[in-house]
């Protein structure tokens, strides 16, 4: 018999629907001790809640998020909120002894950072950030490989994240949608927003980073704002470049901009190792590229592996369809409700936890100190 | 307020699943007058009905189709079990009133298609067949472009559709997953269950065929059949290739086989008009290459669309998440029923209807005939 | 002691600087016994056969091949006129004891290479026709890898051949660099200048053809003649396609055009075999793309194999620069001199001989033949 | 008529036979005013320089290449020697009034640039030196398109050289072939060799560099040198990572490294403008990618050009084959070769000249200097 999981939700905007869908379909695909139930909505605005509630079939609203962490019939509190407000709302909820799923970034900064971390922990409440690109087949597949030690010895890792949608000045900044180009709202720009994704996937993949040398940029200086209707300075970075080095030896390069024309959102990733690279690409994600140095010498070279076999070849893809029918980018998050609930089940949490999102923080602490004092940083710990 | 529309499925298979997923997730994506209900779904076996009516929220099971088709509370039949019982069932729907969602191919050639088209359309029921790729947003792009005249006149189509599990010998045929080998069951093999959907979607594109030259092969002569226990003759074509002539003064070749050793499930497309030209792979169904002859000579290239734009541009994305967030195969499910019930809600209905399907019907006749007699065969038209 | 081989060149054309240019990079990177010289070059009109001499270093002209084939200074003839004048020069090289290399394809049809072949055979001339694309590196790997045994029993073969230049009615037929539009000039469209290269690699890698089955068509039905100035009817096949089956039970689809807009010459192949599959792009002929399902599991995927190893690894690719610097077009020409040359060292000829370009001669005619009767056609055998 | 350009070649390498090759294909596919001719190469080991005379086509050899610089009868030294001997062969060539193409980098660093620099400017003689990659087709193209401005304001550069032959602890330093590893003749590792190239193209297209900060590793510490016999340590950087601002208010990553596993020659670079993105990538250095923002909206995609049209619409191609024929990486030394003669005819230098080749060496110095000190460094302006 399904234990229900009753989930209060706070925020409704891109990533709102993203994990409601991911609630909806987790038990038409797995087979799972838990099931969520979708028991509340919370949003600012009623009349948004209510509609949302009505479209995704959430059983209730709330219009303050107090009352609905202090709710009893709310098992966990999902966090789909702007980044400044995680913090506050994590540790409430913490508090009322509920579990959290919180959306990425974590925080503002390490330090706001460290204080949920210690939030959850002493209230022994489960906890995850939803840097949802680890449960993309491909990318759970090439930490598998990583794990088996297929590499070898890692010498370089890269990883970019482009986009090209604020390239244009007539864009405003805040507000719904827009919030990200608020550093009010976002704390910081491709930083907190993209690289955090390039850094989560980084760390799990090739471990702790040592110190970073960064540049950020801010392209358009000004720009109104939705909220106050006035042409205010832009506080975000636009752009952001740093190199590392990993604990492991290994050197790398990671960039960010939301001015490289022509790309939507390319996030992608490559390892090289002394046996084998990988490589992966959000734009074609059911697709992992590897190459095997083990491979007869004539015949090397790159794999296209489409990432949809079964039989248990291919992560969680025994959930879906058939050989060769790709799946996309909402089914990470599926995958991600999927691997929680397990954890639940077998008293294992699922990653990353807060702790491990804290880590991430870090980095971006340091890539963001660095580039203002252009000066190589170490990165801080996370672990305890 | 939203109007219900009642639906009894009819097999639990993997289209079973496809078709339940769709109807599941369009009222969270799409603004419709019709929403969806999974009042009742049928399998022979009533466990499997129980657990699936389980796994997906419907409310109650038949295990007689004749009494799902019977009752009352059902506004429309899907119909997911094998090709050769489509007919049957599709006729007492019709009789009893019902809407029919009828999974592809339509029949099991063209005479039983026929009396299938006459039995809606004496009932005057709104009737779909599930060639579900015309709704990969690519494809539908594709088809915006020919219909905006982009490509002038056409000189070439060419399609196929590759696949390789079925190579080995030790795979038996008949029963649950694999009753596309019997031929008792599927009435063909690569012809019916993949080239046609090459075949619907070029009839689409490109209009009506004139004539075709075929040849099919059966590799592997005898299977043993998991019904019976016995090593049985195979029945159905394991490939099939064939050259035809469109009514627009193209050619064209198209090719299907479950041989095809490194291809999982590569439907691809490509037309070569005058002006331009169009290709589609469903390896990565959320692209589209176009090639603009009127582009300036130097900067003249195959453009990678990655069909992901909001703002009207590309086909349904709309409905789904941000640019450069590619969706699956699943999305192009969700997309029929979207355009099913909107098309109840304006009565303009949406295609690929019973009589539409007849066409994909005697072009496999036709192409199954060729084969046979070694001989050019004229295609039948379906149009009234 | 390099020996030298008397070059005499018929046709200044495209071709006559290929295989000029051939002939002159031949000693800079193979260590071979013979070397060639280039003793004469004939064109009817002396100011471009002076011109051209020039150009490449020929030390005299002729403007009658007749005398260039009877001159004793000439070891080798090599034919590059239009298709209708190879039987007529080859026959008076073969009995004036010259060595011929004669441009593909052998003849105008299957008679005429029938005599040619009898003349060089009598006359027990080396002969070779140049068939260059076996010489691309990737496509001789190929070829190793099918004699290895890796594909297993093959069960698919497809071939493609697709230009766009002739789209446009103003373009003229006949006269110099058009006579591949003048029928009396060319003996056919697509099918002899194109079509004959894919048919001569499949040949070669896939064995003897049983039957075809085809269809051609000429969409621009009439053209200025460049020659008489006036508006003639178009003899050639602008588009041909055919079905075919191999005699070692495979079954393949071969398309060639030159009205496929996007694409300048996309010569393309691909082998399905139980074990393996090969695919090959002339755009980008420097890689060959292999599936191996003997790999992993999880791990498999097409390689994109970068043909350009050294220490023996790639066909050919020692002789040049350092692996990952592609070669490109031309260097095939001189693969195949150089092959040429080692074949006169080593008196194991090197293909394909006027026989084996007579088998491509006789599946064109087969081709032909069944587009005009609409019927199958079985392939003759040109096996002594 | 033809003026002969005597050519007298030093160093009888990988670059001698690339130089070679370009000096005797030049003019059978260029029609220029001057033709080379080759008068007389040089390399220490007699045997070697007559054997390398014998295959080119070198009329004479020395040993000693201050006499090949004394000779009357040579125009113009070309240096293909190490890195260490370059500043002092091409000043005795100055003062000796030859004109001089020098293989990359120019010299070891800045300081001994400039006095190369100063030697040729004073001595008034041509200079050139070869980043053969400015004349690979797609990359003039590159060109071309930035200086008609469609990119506009260019946001973001991004380069990389990523090879993999050095991971083997097993190869030795130092000697034929491998005294690119020997820190002594080569100057540095990776930034010299590799990230020079990167620079170099960098600079032309995207203008002068304004700081970097940068990092640089040597991952195995010691090697075996071939000419002691003894285990040494090794100077070299294997890797080298950059970030930089360049003038026009652009950021950069470069990167290179010989231990990038599955990359032999990986050169790519990418430009993100305002209105436009250009890519390209020397495995395939026949196609360059291109992005226009103002292609209409739903259609907008990366083309991929196969940059071998005539008609003068490809630089460089209406010289070679047929479009759709790709040329290689020997073919960018030819241009080069071309245009350096085309820059004696017209009196206007082709470039890189060796004031030119120094702002290349301003940057790899500030960059080396960044990896050891940590810190950002101003690059050196080499503009008179």
């Amino acid at each position: 018999m399904a234990k229900p999981l009753r989930i209060g939700l706070i925020g409704c905007g891109f990533m709102g629907r993203a994990h409601s869908n991911a609630y909806r379909k987790v038990s038409n695909f797995f087979d799972l001790e838990y099931q969520p139930v979708l028991k509340a909505v919370c949003a600012r605005s009623e009349a948004s809640a209510v509609a949302f509630a009505k479209k995704w079939g959430y059983e209730s609203v709330e219009t303050d998020w107090r009352k609905l962490v202090a709710r009893e019939d709310i098992d966990a509190v999902d966090i789909c909120t702007p980044n400044n407000t995680h913090a506050e709302i994590a540790t409430a909820a913490a508090k009322a002894g509920k579990m959290i799923l919180c959306e990425k970034p974590l925080s503002m900064d390490g330090p706001e950072g460290v204080a949920m971390v210690k939030a959850v922990e002493k209230a022994k409440v489960p906890n995850m950030v939803w840097y949802n690109y680890r449960r993309v087949p491909a990318v759970t597949l090439a930490k598998q490989l990583i794990e088996e030690g297929r590499l070898g010895k890692v010498f370089h890792y890269r990883a970019k994240f482009l986009q090209d949608w604020t390239i244009s000045p007539e864009l405003p900044q805040g507000g719904a949608g827009l919030w990200r180009l608020d550093v009010n709202a976002a704390g910081s720009g491709v930083t907190g927003d993209l690289l955090a994704h390039c850094i989560d996937t980084a760390l799990w993949l090739n471990g702790s980073m040592d110190s970073v040398t960064a540049m950020t940029e801010t392209f358009i200086k000004q720009r109104k704002h939705t909220l106050t209707g006035k042409v205010a300075p832009v506080g975000i970075d636009d752009a952001c470049a740093f190199l590392a080095r990993f604990r492991n030896g290994s050197l790398a390069t990671f960039e960010s901009t939301r001015y490289a024309r022509g790309h939507k959102a390319l996030y992608t990733f490559e390892i090289n190792g002394e046996k084998a690279s990988i490589a992966w690409d959000l734009h074609d994600l059911h697709r992992l590229q590897y190459f095997d140095y083990q491979d007869e010498g004539k015949l090397r070279g790159w794999r296209s592996i489409h990432v949809t076999d079964h039989g248990g070849e291919h992560p969680y893809m025994d959930k879906w369809w058939v050989p060769g029918l790709q799946i996309g980018y909402e089914h990470s998050f599926v995958h991600q409700v999927a691997d929680f609930l397990q954890g639940l089940a077998t008293g294992k949490p699922a990653g990353p936890t807060f702790r491990d999102a804290l880590e991430t923080q870090y980095v971006c602490d340091a890539v963001l100190k660095s580039a203002k004092t252009r000066a190589w940083q170490k990165v801080k710990s996370a672990a305890k």
